[in-house]
């Protein structure tokens, strides 16, 4: 992995100073912790899907879920534990008889056994002393390692926790059997230098594997993750996407990613796959990820100023800590008014149009013309620009025009559209019903297509919108032809259904096109 | 801000280990390197009412743009400079004269010089030598003190920087008159042990103010910035919702409240600002927020498991590190398959019903089960289900009822609506155009309700749609009435129109119910 890999040296030089373990394992928790994500809530199937990615992905262990929580829960577990995947299965139990016997029941390897520790979770939540606490956590770890299972057991809150009593309890839960702790910064409430110290302190103590878990509360997941394998954690529990309660757990693309790039240290994670498990986990949940979040993100390999697209051109190690493809994801260039005529030429090259130097200079100027009015500029937008700089392109036909669509909704009338089209000079005027004013228009232009195009409608996605109800709206379609190549076109609208519809007349031209 | 601070101890005790500032500036850079966000593009406008709203926040410094990169971005600034902020307004250029005298021209306080420092950038991209470098560094912050304006000095790339160019070009700059330096993390590629290394080696030979500047490459800007002030820096350089080039920087929101409750460093911001500002920028740049995201995001302060929503009714500070009021956000318990049955009592008191126990425990092994089909339960599902296992409840009054809505749009005509509602048993009819379908829908509810309601139209979302044309559309509306309470209200339907005209009649009927 040292291969286009392009980190600070200072990051290797101090870790020197630490002894850090050669290998990490990678505990994940998506679809137990990361199933708390409010707005998340797995069926069994959507769990199995998961778990089958997962293991593909390599991680050592995944937590399935709390068998005790539902009957469906239930089920999943069972599932996920029969369905003979690499990874070790794990449950979540408190130490109950009734939540650790379900859990038995499921089948699983592994048993995460956890009670809380702190002091304000005593006084508040469980409303027990610490001797309580203690005496139940040992007799239920024993009762687990009874039946022959393994135990992970967590001091919740441990980073709230009294390091007397912390050391006492992990000590004592070792003793009776616990195969590993983990250390829970359950409100993500510490820093990494915090982290550090609190794992040093139980380090000498602990004769099995730590492990840490830790929260994003205060955006230091990730970074408390790596402090506690510095103080010589050997498990790192991690959730796809960063999901969880509240903010979320530590993200397992960037946890394993530094791990690999900035530590050197070994993990068992097949990285290639990492953006499509993102994809997959964000399209079971609905929980959109954000453009900029590290790894996966939409543009975290995006470069946007002259400088930085200049020098990715160049040499992508100048601009990147690594290469997009170790993650499975891509480089992106973006045109707007911060844009160089470096990126402008590079992406007028690309779609064919290669203009002197006087040309592209003007071509530059114009690009950030339309920046300036808030406009990223799309290859469309370029093409109308070169052309009105150098003249006539390579032309560009459209086969499909819209002349005109009308569209009728209500809650006591059927969604209703009518459009009238230009294919190749000739109108043509069609109408149809949908579920809703898009389907509807889309049915429309669809019958007025008729035998001429074989296109099917593979995906259609709007984007999320957020502001206020006037805000743009933006549509991207897939077409698919019956020799299964597809079209992928956008329509950008203040108007959703007018969006919609643009995009589809984009593909159609976008298929014809491509037939010539 | 201790007050409702519920940090690990830990955190705090490490601290006594090092020697932090006392007080830390916050250097904004939404609006520079935020502006870089590949899908972002200011207008002039937008740049000046998010200046207002940073300032109003209380940073110290604005980075307000490159005034050489385009006309609009020369406007912006100079706007910025002339409107009698209390920050620093600064402006990023490279120590070339066409982009410091259009900076100057602007009117800013400061000028943020940068070149690049490191071999690989020297090699790949500037191809100079670190001589060349050096001297044009040196040429340049003399040339801009001889015009009187402050400099903030930039090594880019400076954590792939070797040590001894380092300090030599920042003791350079220095002598030559750079008020500030700045030490950016350009790819996001060091570890906070790293960078408190790094830090520490430059501290004793600078004698200005350091500044630091991270990027999330891989997710530790927020840990890389606070790592370099517990060495010695006295800034830091940040933007709302970690905008910024790929993965983006370090969140404002996130350092603040680390620096505020981890190390209880003062920071100037009103933190009561800070979702709000979050809003804002989001709305504006329609860069959505995750809703895992730390602070700000929608779910920071939502809990869903039984043993969390538990702690929380009983004391806050059980699973949240701070309350999110001091945020400027709002805690949630959100019910599902994982929810416990004291949430499910506190939810059903809050809509005025009280079961007995036998009926709790019923009501909450149904609000699993519909979990278990992969649903979030809303306050309407438990309504229902509440409904038949006690029987007949006290009557949820609607106080305004959808009775009909019909809209039309098109390519050729004007989006227009007209909506049917009873208030209170009686009718009223309205109607009202917009620019698509649902802004004309929600316009002719709102002209409809006229005097009566005095609620604004806070945010609109509509969840991303991927499927078919078909796909269910999720729209969530949030309220704000003249005292600046917040109703949140949802609507699910085919249709995206009809989605969100309920969603907006949910959120009028609950603003009615919090005021009986």
């Amino acid at each position: 992995m040292r291969e286009n890999v392009f980190v600070s040296d200072y990051a290797r030089l101090v870790n020197r100073e630490i002894r850090l373990p050669k290998k990490v394992r990678i505990f994940d928790t998506t679809l137990r912790d990361g199933d708390q994500t409010p707005g998340v809530s797995f069926t069994p199937d959507q769990k199995i899907l998961i778990a089958r990615q997962l293991d593909r992905l390599g991680v050592d262990v995944i937590e399935a879920g709390t068998p005790v929580s539902s009957e469906g829960e239930r089920r999943a577990v069972t599932a996920i534990a029969k369905s003979g995947l690499k990874a070790e299965i794990c449950a979540l139990a408190r130490p109950v008889k009734e939540d650790i016997d379900t859990a038995i029941g499921c089948g699983v390897d592994c048993i995460h056994v956890f009670i809380s520790t702190s002091d304000i979770h005593l006084k508040h939540a469980l409303k027990m002393s610490r001797e309580q606490v203690m005496k139940q956590a040992v007799k239920f770890v024993e009762y687990v390692k009874g039946h022959g299972v393994k135990v992970e057991f967590s001091a919740m809150d441990a980073t709230r926790t009294e390091l007397g009593f912390l050391r006492e309890i992990y000590k004592a839960v070792v003793e009776a059997g616990a195969d590993r702790i983990n250390v829970p910064d359950t409100i993500g409430a510490i820093t990494p230098r915090g982290m550090f110290y609190l794992i040093s302190q139980l380090k000498p103590h602990i004769k099995v594997p730590i492990s840490v878990h830790c929260h994003d509360d205060l955006g230091l997941a990730v970074a408390n993750s790596l402090a506690a394998v510095e103080a010589g954690a050997e498990q790192v529990q991690v959730t796809v996407n960063g999901l969880g309660e509240r903010a979320g757990n530590a993200s397992l693309e960037e946890v394993v990613m530094a791990l690999k790039t900035l530590y050197g240290v070994k993990v068992r994670v097949r990285t290639k796959l990492l953006t499509e498990t993102s994809d997959l986990v964000e399209r079971l949940t609905g929980i959109y990820v954000s453009p900029n979040k590290a790894i996966v993100g939409d543009n975290a390999f995006a470069h946007v100023s002259g400088i930085h697209a200049h020098g990715v051109i160049e040499f992508p190690g100048t601009y990147e800590p690594f290469s997009p493809e170790l993650v499975g994801h891509h480089r992106r260039l973006a045109l707007g008014k911060l844009t160089g005529r470096h990126s402008v030429e590079k992406q007028l090259r690309s779609i064919g149009v290669r203009p002197n130097k006087r040309q592209l200079l003007e071509i530059t100027r114009r690009v950030k013309a339309l920046g300036d009015k808030g406009k990223q500029v799309t290859d469309a937008d370029l093409r109308v620009i070169a052309e009105s700089v150098i003249g006539a392109l390579p032309k560009e036909e459209k086969v499909v025009e819209l002349k005109e669509v009308t569209v009728t909704t209500g809650s006591t009338i059927t969604p209703t559209a009518s459009v009238r089209l230009s294919i190749r000079g000739e109108d043509r005027v069609s109408s149809a019903t949908g579920v809703g004013p898009v389907d509807s228009a889309i049915a429309a232009i669809r019958a007025a297509m008729g035998e001429i195009s074989k296109l099917r409608l593979k995906k259609y996605h709007l984007d999320a919108i957020t502001g206020g109800s006037d805000a743009l709206a933006e549509v991207t379609v897939e077409l698919e032809d019956d020799r299964g190549n597809i079209y992928i076109a956008k329509g950008v609208r203040e108007d959703v259904v007018l969006a919609s519809v643009e995009a589809m007349v984009n593909g159609i031209n976008r298929y014809f096109a491509g037939r010539k």
